[in-house]
């Protein structure tokens, strides 16, 4: 704790160090990308008590001063409406209206990592969620993936058909870097950090190589992972 | 013919009233969006020829004027760019600029629909895309179906696996309606006119029901093919 009157409440496995949610993740770029200082607060799943002020049992919370937001999207909305003047994240360099425009032509990009891409990955790193969590949460997070998510324990760990759907999953992505850099276009959006937030939970909870070298995916990548390489160093997380 | 100087050549199935194709209902879309006048000139999948002029062997060819555009993704940006004063695509009400920022944004968006979305639909559809073709491209379909597409032709028309798949595909678009009523966000946008040209292919092709009267989608969809009711009933497809 350094005394900021910023503080963001992120999932933790066994390690403080180790950021086990990928929603946590894409608000932690976001801030980075906003320049915003933050004290972490890791959480795990049980402690709903720690959440109670805020009338939510799940993160990211944010507590700004004395506000507090919960939800991703709504943190994301809240950081551009708050601190126009600082990088946005539904850019656009004219402030509060252009952003607002960008942020819903680009909300289907997020429903889709939220939806499709987490999907592909959680049947693939789901095994090691549970191997990284904290003793406490263990319970939780094996009936979540079983009676929540229908993952199927027994069987997942990066099965061949599993790393060939999420490569099929992934290729409207990789279309889309043959004609530009991100998918904000020529630079990162939220919707790149949405994404690349997606990576480094899969990086925290499994050591299953999920990119081949030459994938444009995988250079996509290693360039935001770059852009927030303190991130990837001060964390708990696997090789990649 | 009425003499327009903007022509859009169209595939179309046995009757040239049956327009086969999700990439050229797209642009016909977006030719309606802007108000321009076109003429429709009925294209099958054999007839190179009639495009060679054009260096290309497939449609949409949009001529307008002395210029000769391929490509949808090209053709919608050529409109924003050549027509800034017409309703735009890739909108915003600033100009060249906003629009060329915004068309970046959701580029994500119509490659997921040219990947994730007609491939789904393809393993619907394909049996009607072949019964409906113009005799010259029934032999031309097939062998591209099962080569080019891997699609199993004695298996496929609307099994349950395959509606389901196609629900689960669609699920980002779904969430992305209960915040917003079009993907552009209050109003459509050229991501709009791919889903919805995708859904106008499908209804062309096959008599398959693929949308419940209780999704969303379903009311997104008949509020896009009100928007265009004249394409729909000029046009030869089946019931919804």
């Amino acid at each position: 704790m350094t005394g900021n009157t910023r503080q963001l409440f992120e999932l933790a496995g066994a390690e403080d160090a180790r950021k086990t949610s990928p929603f946590c993740w894409r608000i932690r770029f976001a801030l980075r990308h906003k320049r915003l200082q933050f004290d972490s607060l890791p959480w795990r799943r049980v402690e709903k008590e720690r959440l109670s002020a805020t009338g939510q049992g799940k993160v990211p919370v944010l507590i700004d001063g004395d506000r507090t937001i919960h939800d991703s999207w709504q943190i994301a909305e809240y950081l551009d409406s708050q601190y126009p003047d600082l990088p946005l994240l539904f850019f656009g360099d004219t402030g509060k209206d252009k952003a607002r425009l960008t942020g819903q032509t680009i909300r289907f990009t997020v429903n889709w990592v939220d939806h499709s891409l987490i999907r592909a990955l959680r049947n693939i790193v789901s095994h090691g969620s549970i191997e990284v969590s904290a003793e406490k949460d263990k319970e939780f997070y094996t009936n979540k993936l079983q009676t929540v998510h229908g993952v199927d324990l027994p069987t997942v760990g990066g099965s061949d058909g599993h790393l060939s759907h999420l490569s099929g999953v992934l290729e409207p992505m990789r279309l889309t870097l043959q004609t530009q850099p991100y998918l904000g276009g020529s630079s990162p959006s939220y919707a790149d950090f949405a994404v690349a937030g997606a990576f480094a939970w899969a990086r925290s909870v499994s050591p299953i190589k999920l990119l081949e070298d030459s994938d444009p995916l995988y250079i996509w990548r290693a360039r935001m992972f770059d852009k927030f390489h303190h991130d990837l160093t001060e964390t708990t997380g696997y090789p990649l």
